[in-house]
């Protein structure tokens, strides 16, 4: 994840919980509906684990920053934790996204099925491009930047997808903020300074790469 | 980062260095090219930290791991500290990357031109669909995937970016690493079970808008 402040959120009790938890969170609950669609009822935290390759003990210590869940003698419900964690990552409700700058990367966000698969759905989009306001893509038509706020009242939309340009990111992602948005998507390859209320969550896919070839050198590997 | 082990990988004096540590690192190193691009020669790291959230402490400690940068009185050089850190990712050097599927996900990572600013340099690229096999997109011909390990040696291929569907990511990955691939960027929603040897960074774009959607809902946002 790109975000830069050191990484906690609220658990259950108040408790700061790790960035690192909350992104282990997601993995597991990605598995266990895996484990449902093909027909397991039940799981431990070493057999859960171990297919995400981490330990039976960081299963379960992830776990109790939000309460107790297994059964003694069974480990999880598959289903049961599904919905669990879903609750704690406040996406068994769906959410209404915008995204802002269609572009190579827009049109692919606007085609990428996992997104509704987990209750986000992308209802608007916005650009400043003549050409692309008033285009339909995967039943989304493009409005114009400037009308931002009128398609957020529309919708009822709190987080937005940012794939503009970096040299318009910051700029855009204020209008984002002013127009009513609390959380952004990024995928500029900016660090964008917006309000300490606002929730950001980069993904820079060059960086990503970076992190790969870094993994693979200390392997030994050359290119 | 989507990778699930516990997260080090070792630094210039064998010590191990934490995922976090690196994550940053990646994210100094493209500030720092913001700056020198602004024509700004140094800076020392309570500035750089502050444009990135975090304090001048953490900066200084993720560098130490790799050894000392700056200058009494002065702080960093940009374009230096750019080229040592680039030294230390492994990307002072360009790879060659293979892409496995073409659909949406994988045109507009064909087309996305942050990947040769920071020397990655998508060379060849792999589907079965026959339709897509002989198409040439920004200026790369997608080949079939069974002929994997042809294109490989044409190009000194060492990483791939996986784009497939879910229930081909396995597969296909399986292939890539027997054609002698020794990382893998996953797009795909779904854990890899490879080898020990191979390194996966994992990259759920779903996953990346639930991260976002618990910090907003920690901040006492619904939809």
């Amino acid at each position: 994840m790109g975000e830069m402040s050191t990484g906690s959120s609220g658990g259950s009790e108040g408790v700061a919980v790790p960035k690192a938890v909350v992104a282990r969170l997601s993995l597991y609950c990605r598995e266990l509906q895996h484990l449902v669609q093909q027909g397991r009822t039940t799981i431990n935290s070493a057999q859960l684990g171990k297919r995400l390759g981490v330990t039976d003990a960081q299963v379960r210590k992830d776990l109790a920053y939000f309460g107790q869940f297994g059964y003694p003698g069974i480990g999880y419900r598959c289903g049961e934790l599904v919905e669990q964690i879903r609750r704690i990552l406040g996406t068994t409700e769906s959410w209404s996204v915008v995204l802002a700058g269609v572009g190579n990367l827009g049109h692919a966000l606007l085609r990428y099925r996992g997104f509704a698969d987990q209750g986000f759905r992308i209802v608007a989009a916005v650009d400043v491009a003549p050409q692309k306001v008033g285009q339909e893509i995967a039943g989304v038509r493009i409005g114009h930047l400037d009308r931002l706020s009128e398609v957020m009242q529309a919708h009822d939309i709190r987080i937005a997808v940012l794939a503009v340009p970096a040299p318009q990111a910051q700029r855009v992602a204020q209008q984002l903020v002013d127009a009513g948005i609390v959380g952004i998507l990024n995928f500029a390859p900016v660090t964008l300074t917006l309000p300490e209320d606002i929730a950001v969550v980069g993904v820079d896919l060059s960086i990503e790469l970076e992190q790969l070839v870094f993994a693979v050198v200390k392997k030994g590997v050359r290119p």
